[in-house]
């Protein structure tokens, strides 16, 4: 078993298993190292089971809310089998199918604790002892992110719920408990509430979601309220503690509640601590800067390269594979002497971790967004304008599901007359996307997509109609 | 009343109504003429209530298809309710709401049967006599298409169902019999299948929707056995007899069909006949030719127009609406002195008419489809070529019912490395076909598409399978 490689990959999450992918496929002979289940925090513990415990009661749902379908559906959920195949799609938790890919892959999977131990060297920890790699091109860090436990006074004591947790659930809570309106909160809270559980959100801030754009946090607050949750934003717990009846959490207005279990979701951070960043003159614990191509700046010998959410820039399973698709053709190009294609939109470039990254929030309704909300456009020297619609006036999603609620929104910038960002709100807007994603990235100008027909009556007709609107304004 | 407008539309479907829109918005003052409903085919006879029909047995297998929500699915559709909800969306074949819009919009409607009378001139035939209406900058035809009833002994005289029957009955015949593999042939033989008919559908070709992929009519024949339909391709009706025990169809080879109706959906020919072209010098009944922004080609003293089935070429309601778009715009260029944009993707060209013609089938499978097929594709001088991938693999498909099952294709130009067309199967692909109709229209570049990035895990994630595989083909 030698231990010099060309590349280390640090982490066999999405990230680091693409890294790994693209070098070996550049011609490169790759390790890959794990501490846990290989394949990574999307596969057991975010998106797969997730998704998994939220497209049943969608389905429903979709079912439900056509007349004529509608009497057809006479039961609830069935919450084992809900939760049978969530567990199928984590695949028992059981990394067997992933370590055959690396396999096929032509990967070498190393089991341990990883950490740097100075320049192009990987000091692995496990069981069998401790054992040294060598990286002849480069290291990558792709060890992703942990969440953050506020330091609210007690909290940390109550055991309480990371994602982790909340995702693979053996069984619905009677009371939860959820702290905190982003993503991970609002996905949660809609899932357990689906599967059973008396949810109440707890917010710090006034709109939940609040990096997207407001009416998708308004949107969500509205389905999340509609589908039996207690939604307090703008409100801040300051203690917890569990006795008898459960744990109990004290705010800093309102009541107090209480809840069988309670779940943290207030935040994740880059997962550097612990890894030898300080055997490179890094700063453990902070994210990685890189360039364009994944290079981490400030380490000399261009042999240090990270990815995913270790860089703090785009901590998303879909981005993160972009990242290291970049990242590993990178690393290939620099092995045989060429200098990768860095520019905007090149080959190696991680470009659209600038401006076009895209998020699908599962909730009900969903929200879909890519690149830029009317806020960060305003901070954009150039002008910008946007235009909104109702989707639920679209013939196609009148068809789609009886009182359609929805909302679009494209963030334009005005003398280029390009798309610079979108936002969807309503069932299934999620496979809208790809749409304004493309649109965004091509830098496809707006007279140009008025010849782009949306199929009638499908949804996707509500970009007629935001064109429509942007042509009798003038837009172009 | 006046006689004089500045333009004359004659037909009051989404392509006539668009037209004047348009026009109206480009400061001109029209007429619409109709003899039926306003609205036309779309509203009444065609999209609406097809996919009011489509809809309820879609989402009703959407919930059916996930393990957790089946359970809750235990009856049946409500073939009233089905219908009732239909009803709705055909406006129970009252036109008044669009009456109101076109009165809202400045358009004023004029009730009769309209034909050409000379130059500029149109002559209107009521209950209340004869006008003749005069158009001082265009005539635009916009009467649509017609159903063709093949010329097969007996069929007229059994009084078969044409779209209209199909989409507006009352109810379910006991067995229906399907003449035709189109679109509208797919669509009505699944549709009444859902809501309770024995339906054996006859098609000529040896594939069903045989213009477009083949793994398309493949997969749609799949999905109609499965849902009861007998479907028999590559034969032909001989003839047809209603007696007592229903209508009987011969056919050159295998056995005769008997059932209580006969849907005839062989395709739809340009309104033409009946409309007074052969006073300006057209042959009636044939497809009116057209120049980029609608035209007509052969008309002396550029009045007379054309847009939607009439030309023939794009015979779809939002191609329609597309080509009227640029025709209203066109018209509205001209009477201020100003040459329209007719060059590709000009502002008042029909260019997707050519290239980028969109279609989505709401049968189960959905089958969607832009642009130019492998076979279309391969007529052109320059080299294509084609990446295809099973949509089930992807991690959003499996998620979002269980043993999905569909296929993507795309059709690349392999110089340009530019997209030509994509077709799409498989549940609820109608809104995946968007973005893949930016990307040819934007003419987006295979590796400007690369960052375009899925949101994980969305069905959309297709896109990335096909380009992972392009990729590893060099063919970018």
């Amino acid at each position: 078993m030698t231990d010099d490689f060309d590349v280390i990959v640090i982490g066999a999450g999405p990230t680091g298993e693409n890294v790994a992918d693209y070098a070996t496929k550049g011609g490169l002979n790759v390790a890959i190292v794990e501490s846990e289940l290989v394949g990574g925090e999307c596969s057991y513990w975010a998106c797969m089971p997730s998704k998994a415990l939220l497209r049943p009661p969608a389905a429903l749902e979709g079912a439900a809310s056509v007349d004529g379908a509608e009497q057809a559906v006479t039961g609830g959920l069935d919450v084992d089998r809900v939760l049978a195949r969530r567990d199928s799609f984590a695949s028992d938790w059981n990394d067997q199918g992933q370590v055959d890919w690396l396999k096929g892959a032509g990967i070498e999977l190393v089991r341990g604790d990883a950490r740097l131990s100075g320049e192009r060297h990987v000091t692995v920890t496990s069981g069998s002892g401790e054992r040294t790699l060598t990286a002849q091109q480069a290291v990558v860090v792709a060890t992703g992110s942990v969440p953050v436990v506020p330091p609210i006074d007690g909290l940390a004591g109550v055991s309480p719920w990371t994602s982790r947790e909340a995702t693979a659930a053996k069984r619905a809570p009677a009371r939860l408990a959820v702290v905190g309106g982003g993503v991970v909160g609002c996905e949660m809270a809609a899932a357990w509430a689906a599967l059973g559980s008396r949810v109440t959100l707890l917010a710090k801030d006034p709109l939940l979601l609040p990096r997207m754009e407001p009416f998708a946090g308004e949107a969500v607050r509205e389905g999340l309220v509609a589908a039996g949750v207690t939604v307090r934003s703008d409100v801040a717990v300051t203690s917890a503690k569990r006795d008898d009846f459960g744990v109990t959490l004290l705010t800093d207005h309102g009541p107090s509640v209480t809840a069988d279990e309670v779940l943290v979701a207030t935040g994740r951070r880059p997962n550097t601590s612990g890894i030898g960043l300080d055997t490179v003159g890094l700063e453990p614990g902070q994210a990685l800067n890189t360039d364009e191509t994944g290079r981490v700046t400030g380490v000399a010998g261009d042999w240090l390269y990270a990815a995913g959410d270790v860089t703090g820039r785009a901590p998303l399973t879909h981005m993160g594979k972009y990242a290291a698709r970049a990242c590993g053709r990178a690393i290939a190009a620099r092995a045989v002497g060429r200098t990768p294609d860095s520019a905007p939109w090149g080959a190696e470039a991680t470009t659209a971790e600038r401006s076009a990254i895209t998020q699908v929030v599962f909730t009900r309704p969903e929200v879909a967004s890519v690149g830029l909300t009317e806020r960060e456009a305003r901070q954009l020297p150039q002008p910008t304008r946007t235009v909104e619609y109702e989707i639920g006036s679209i013939a196609g999603a009148a068809l789609f599901a009886d009182g359609y609620s929805g909302r679009a929104k494209l963030v334009i910038d005005s003398g280029r007359k390009v798309v610079l960002g979108a936002a969807f709100t309503g069932a299934e807007v999620g496979e809208l996307l790809h749409a304004a994603t493309i649109a965004v990235v091509g830098e496809v100008p707006l007279d140009r997509l008025w010849h782009a027909v949306p199929a009638y009556p499908t949804i996707s007709e509500i970009w007629l109609r935001l064109l429509e609107a942007l042509l009798a304004d003038g837009a172009f």
